[in-house]
């Protein structure tokens, strides 16, 4: 006998959190066909030569890796045992790992079917992912992503229909949200304005604490660096920008620190007119929102709950531009725009604000309870034409007192009963009960499941 | 660069799979849910001491293992390691594994979570599962199982319930299935009767080639073995079964040889009479049915496809009772019963007969094309409105030739193309190719959103 348990970071999901989350689910894939989408799904586990080295150093150590079958020690690097490298005896025992993400899975299917692809391609895909992450609050080992890619098209009107997809399903799931964008083109040519283009991802690391160590902690550890350039002036640029009421606004000043002809300003006025069209005035351009930039190469998007700052999950989707996310497998020059939806944050942060609305009860519509063994093929019989209805339907198996069957039914929120003893079944006749109000009412079968239909 | 792959045994899935796959799970889950079934989900990962030992020692063998964390080495078995004990060292740096099948991570679902479950819980799950197994035809390292159970019940009518489950099931996919069922209790007694019972299991495992070897074969591998009971008169009772032309009949000959009170007897005779009410005409008590008995203790079920001889992928679905799954996890003495599906092999077969409905196109309705760059806001807008009133609709990013363009949507079989150019968009219309046909028209946008609606 052993006492069961399950690995930390991971979780059982119950009846009713197995449908919210499936009614979450079916909001945003609603959306993602909407758009025009079309679904794949890629295999759980991924050659290891397939995900090492894409997610940075940190991203190496959370890929889960998976044992080679049989007698993996046979091929096991025994001088990297003995040196007590783990890393390197890990790569000769394992060649396999479960996916991190969805984006690399993607590149690598584009790159292997390309030839039956359309492009531009316009996937989603909906789908587990594994991160052997220190579990926290919101953060999980195994975690479920919905993700939607444009690649084949350097278009911003991909941008433009992205935002309106997360604009779309949040109101779907009733649940407000920012979302957020930039431009790394900005970014990147705001650096180079000011002579810090050798020093763009250590700027960026900085302002990405600006919500934590505010903007004077920001100013402060600039001060500290000895840039040749002027990082002061280009963090004046982005507070000015920030200050500003309105998107127009902010635009008028990365134009004017850039110049129009500037793909930083040029991308971001276009996505801000495709936006403004189509009413998506809850999408603000953001000039501090970085978001993981070594991978990213234009637009960046970021989606927050609005919910007030009691309730903070941090992010609960994001995404961007990459030029060129197929070269490493051997397909170069092929720019994608994605994002993600972080499925388990959104369920946390929906319950906690109580915005699932009212659910279908997992369980059947109707339990019949059945009074004496005898009458249990009557119950049968009625059970298969309540089934042929459709309507969801069970039979307590067995025939215990009353009172044990209606407990049951009552546990499992059971909107109905009918109750059959061997008068009823004489009769050809049973009780319906419902078991909110507690009337019933003998009837016939017919009878019974009209009144279930309706 | 690297040349991509996926591990063998797995697979990529194109949209038009995935929604094929879809429509299959979909049918089965209505099923589940019609019949008073819950969902319920547990993690891809399990802990080894919740899986090892529970399939054997084959199974222990086929279930994949994830390497700790970190600094794996650190806690390894070096002894073992250097005895070359790929086994031993395999618990000291692997405390996960993926899950192998559905029943087990069920079972310690059940004694974790009893206090919040009403028994008889009736649950179904619809996950993955990996088995390191060599890959062949019809057999992924990867794939689904869609599983239901009933847990804290003992009662025939469940076992019922399960048949007419399949057989709904199928009967909404289309595809001609045979059920087919036997009863544990009935093969031990048989074995008691001609004094084999100490060899069951080598009984039953001969009994499984009939298939291949035919009866003479199994006859003469009784022949060889020296047991002192009587192996052939129990194989003479089963040819004589299987002559039988009804299921009526063929329990005249049980009766006969167990006695009319003989649990084998009775079970089997219920659960007949529980099938043949309801009309459950396609499933057949199989003397010879034996499948996996060392887990079983009382019916069993398989399902094959009934298609003819030339197609043939082996079981698309099985299952049976078993008295005392959660005794393992330390809650003894709960009977249990349940069925599979199995999706890859169902979807293959499908594939393979041809019985898929003509499925819903995976893109979108209608693709605008759009003729100059100037136009796209114009176009943006009309799809706006499009996706507003739930027509899936998608814009071509930018505006190369029309050729290029009305390519595109016909690689992506999209039944319609709304054309754009300047002189539509001044007078606020559109031309609306139908490009099955080839006709076209100009109209307002109303009158293409009601002709796509329609």
């Amino acid at each position: 006998m052993q006492k069961p348990g399950i690995p930390s970071g991971t979780r059982d999901f119950n009846p009713g959190t197995v449908l919210k989350r499936k009614f979450i689910l079916q909001n945003i894939e609603e959306v993602f066909r909407l758009f025009g989408f079309v679904p794949i799904e890629t295999p759980s586990m991924e050659n290891l030569s397939t995900l090492s080295g894409k997610y940075g150093e940190e991203g190496d150590q959370l890929l889960y890796k998976v044992l080679n079958s049989g007698d993996f020690l046979s091929k096991a690097d025994h001088q990297a045992i003995q040196n007590g490298d783990y890393k390197k005896t890990a790569i000769s025992i394992a060649e396999k790992g479960l996916r991190y993400d969805l984006t690399i899975p993607f590149a690598r299917y584009v790159v292997m079917h390309r030839n039956d692809i359309s492009f531009p391609f316009k996937r989603y895909q909906i789908q587990p992912v594994w991160r052997a992450d220190r579990p926290q609050k919101g953060r999980y080992r195994e975690f479920w992503q919905c993700d939607a890619d444009i690649i084949g098209s350097d278009h911003l009107v991909n941008e433009a229909d992205l935002v309106k997809i997360y604009a779309s399903a949040f109101r779907k799931l009733n649940l407000p949200v920012l979302i957020r964008y930039n431009n790394r083109k900005f970014l990147d040519g705001l650096c180079a304005h000011f002579f810090i283009s050798n020093h763009v991802s250590e700027f960026l690391t900085i302002l990405d604490k600006a919500d934590k160590i505010g903007m004077d902690g920001v100013r402060k550890l600039l001060e500290e660096k000895s840039w040749s350039g002027n990082a002061q002036q280009a963090l004046d640029v982005l507070i000015e920008l920030s200050t500003q009421a309105t998107n127009t606004d902010k635009l008028a000043v990365v134009g004017k620190v850039l110049g129009e002809e500037h793909a930083g300003y040029t991308e971001l006025k276009l996505l801000h007119s495709l936006l403004e069209n189509g009413g998506i005035g809850n999408a603000g351009f953001d000039p501090f929102l970085a978001r993981g930039l070594n991978y990213y190469t234009g637009t960046v998007f970021e989606v927050v709950p609005d919910l007030g700052n009691e309730i903070s999950v941090g992010s609960i989707g994001g995404g961007g531009r990459y030029d060129d996310l197929t070269g490493i497998f051997g397909m170069p020059g092929v720019s994608g725009v994605g994002i993600s939806f972080g499925l388990d944050r959104i369920y946390d942060i929906m319950e906690l604000a109580g915005l699932f609305p009212e659910m279908q009860i997992p369980g059947p519509k109707v339990i019949i309870c059945c009074m004496d063994e005898d009458s249990i093929p009557y119950c049968v019989s009625m059970l298969d034409q309540l089934r042929n209805e459709g309507i969801s339907s069970d039979l307590y198996p067995g025939a215990p007192k009353l009172k044990k069957q209606l407990d049951y039914a009552n546990a499992r929120q059971t909107p109905w009963a009918i109750i059959v003893g061997s008068r009823e079944r004489e009769s050809g006749h049973a009780v319906l009960k419902d078991l909110i109000s507690g009337n019933q009412h003998e009837l016939s079968t017919e009878a019974i499941i009209s009144q279930l239909k309706s």
